[in-house]
């Protein structure tokens, strides 16, 4: 067996492979010119097969199946601080299956994606991966067609499991909620179907279009974001590689002892961290979470902050079901995922959080340094701001390593982006560290990666627009 | 810094240290003696403080700490299969924490360990980790002492944290329950006050203990058994030592590529054996949990199966409180906690189950190849029996790497005792692994140890057992 863990490096630092670049483009723009679909805002009330539960007090499909919306009660204990609060979430039980087929083509490890249309997506197509589905939709209870290639994830085509993890979704939104995140390496002979909706690209290329805003979707982000390359971790003895972008190589490949913090310090930090967040949250009706309130078309916190429910009517030919009715999330707009990032020891070290989501399975897991949305803190709230928010308001003067735009799923969000972001501070800067936040450096991130909820869904998007590129 | 990795191996290599075991032997019978306590069977309608709540239809402290005995329904789907049952849980939701201080004393990493009596226990004195502690205890809401060694675990000491995770407690009987598991080391110029309770022992010392039936507490196997060594794991380039039993160091040591299975492909079969056990459970009242009836003196299946709750009225002068009143869980006994072993590549592997049990925070987790009670299958049962119990039934021929009796926690479990046994079966045998199963390495299984939710705590007390001496 070639050696895995430096081939999907080396397929990260390539930005030429098979196709170029400008072939991928030629392909999605014809994607996006074939594509027929329309998507028409719809009260909840009058969507197909959606009612509100009136035993339950939620709102589902009668099928039982999909997903519900929930009331939320949450409290939360943080050094004798008791905090309530009520909030809707989506309450999803049931795991899917999101893939990704690779195979080597001419030595190069290649991904295959997807252009696939989704009613919340900005510009309606995004490059999803091979597969993304729902255990409703590959066990047909929708009816309609089995998703292509689901085959290669059921066990069912000889492959390498290059990764295979339970990974958390939103934990503000998802009440719980994991997918399976799955990478399944092809034998080089192994045929695969020529289809006119995939295409196949370096992982370098892939992650380099994070810098086109909304193209590459969520759930690619979410597989690829610090997906470990070795497992196990080679932490004082990494493959060499020559090219690519040294300064985020030279992180991931750092001894532990180069960084700030040892890994054996930081799995006791986020150790405490958990501790420290007692938490204790019950799903209720939408009723009983005070505030929020359904009027037939929507359901919207009173304050008119956070998200509403939304429905949607949507007409795709191109999907297994070809026309149906959902509900989305609408979150307010202007959402900011931001990582600060300086060079200790000569190594690029990253500030991450531990952040509490009341939708987590754990009380924490580890996030950017900053998660959240301005227009919430606007009116005077219980919230506290944010701590490290300055350095993404204001037009900064500092490096951007990374500052794009990108989208939350459209399956369940509705034409909702996050500006991501990643300012390198100079090291003349001093940083006070809370104590919720640590210091960390990509071996150390990639490490956590390959334990599950560890890195939060935000946070695996953001390490995605690290490029060894 | 000295290297922890390699010195907390050495300790576990040795069993001489500061005190020969002799000493020990010596200090233990002169606590035994000492001690004062008497715990007397009382019906559970008795205890003072404790009731059945008319509204909850739970039994529990008045108080509202503690933990509740409730009802669990509990569904599960395996491959489409889907069963059905009920059965008594206890609902503990917060945290406590198990500690373990360490110092070097001659340069050997020694840890500190006490005499502690509890009502359950076998023998009422077993040796406990330094502090094991509920935070209800160390937050005084008994009223009492303050555990003592607890500000070593708060924060308020200086100390390396050589270990630090929350590691899930029995799913068969616990509702999501984890404890902290820590490990402190102090400098080595830091004083100790002396007290006539505890004992320092090398860590080779400790895991000896285990041939010595019900001497060494379930707290300090959760701890030890799969405790990491190195953080981040040296996995081809591990410390060498040339003292103690090469076997299971070998194990420790061995290079991924000389395991059956890589790292990679137990991971990935670990997350579709989750995958692959769908569970729904709710928490319910205990009349609901059908079978399970409450005659005022305790609680007990229909069957006389499983375990009953009991109550105890305690008097012992030296604990925190002088005297309480408590329920405890009684288990049919004879419960067998059994791991295969073979060799493979020359290596020591054993067959590992990823096992669902009804309590786990997530569906499975790793435990031995059998965990089970052979009289809960002597009547006819809807129950299938357990694979590779032929192994540990019959008096067997194969050569033993452990054989002993070893409790469960006596402040929960009333003179519960597990035997443990690791049988060698030679390489001539071949041995059909089910799909549930998978052989792996020492090495591997330490691995898995640094994670969170993987090995379960009758894995982690036979994993004890495995020592290096």
């Amino acid at each position: 067996m070639r050696d895995i863990n430096f081939d999907l490096l080396y397929s990260s630092t390539l930005v030429e492979g098979k196709n170029t670049l400008q072939d991928f483009h030629a392909w999605f723009s014809e994607r996006v010119q074939s594509g027929k679909f329309e998507v028409d805002l719809a009260p909840l009330d009058s969507l197909k097969g959606w009612a509100m539960d009136s035993i339950s007090g939620t709102y589902g499909h009668e099928s039982g199946k999909f997903f519900t919306i929930n009331g939320l009660h949450v409290e939360l204990e943080v050094n004798g601080d008791v905090r309530h609060w009520n909030q809707l979430i989506v309450n999803q039980s049931e795991q899917g299956i999101l893939g990704l087929l690779a195979k080597r083509i001419d030595g190069v490890i290649h991904v295959l994606i997807q252009a696939k249309m989704e009613p919340g997506n900005i510009g309606f197509i995004q490059i999803s991966p091979t597969v993304q589905s729902t255990r409703s939709n590959y066990t047909r209870v929708h009816g309609g067609k089995s998703p292509k290639f689901i085959e290669y994830f059921l066990g069912k085509v000889p492959g390498i499991t290059i990764f295979n993890q339970l990974r958390s979704e939103q934990g503000s939104r998802y009440y719980r909620k994991r997918n399976q995140n799955i990478v399944i390496l092809l034998e080089d002979d192994s045929p695969v179907p020529e289809d006119k909706n995939f295409f196949w690209l370096t992982l370098g290329q892939l992650r380099e279009l994070h810098k086109v805003p909304n193209l590459v979707h969520l759930d690619c982000r979410s597989i690829i974001g610090g997906m470990p390359f070795a497992i196990p971790a080679e932490m004082d003895n990494p493959c060499t590689i020559s090219t690519g972008n040294m300064a985020t190589i030279a992180s991931l490949h750092c001894n532990d002892s180069d960084a700030l913090n040892s890994q054996r310090d930081l799995m006791s930090w986020f150790t405490k961290e958990k501790m420290k967040n007692i938490k204790h949250t019950k799903l209720v009706s939408i009723d009983e979470a005070k505030s929020w309130t359904f009027d037939g078309i929507s359901i919207k916190h009173d304050s008119g902050r956070f998200f509403d429910i939304i429905g949607v009517e949507v007409y795709s030919p191109g999907r297994e079901v070809a026309s149906w009715s959902q509900p989305l999330i609408q979150c307010v707009d202007g959402g900011i995922i931001g990582l600060i990032a300086q060079v200790h020891n000569g190594v690029l070290h990253f500030l991450i959080q531990a952040r509490f989501e009341a939708g987590f399975i754990d009380s924490v897991e580890l996030a950017s340094t900053v998660q959240f949305t301005p227009k919430n803190y606007e009116t005077p709230t219980n919230n506290q701001t944010p701590c490290f928010i300055d350095y993404f308001e204001k037009d900064t003067e500092y490096e951007m390593l990374v500052d794009t735009f990108l989208s939350n799923e459209g399956g369940r969000f509705f034409k909702s982006q996050n500006r991501h972001m990643v300012v390198k501070i100079p090291n003349s800067e001093h940083i006070v560290v809370p104590e919720s936040y640590a210091w960390m450096t990509l071996s150390q991130l990639y490490y956590f990666g390959s334990m599950e909820l560890t890195l939060n869904v935000e946070l695996r998007s953001l390490i995605f627009c690290l490029t060894f590129t």
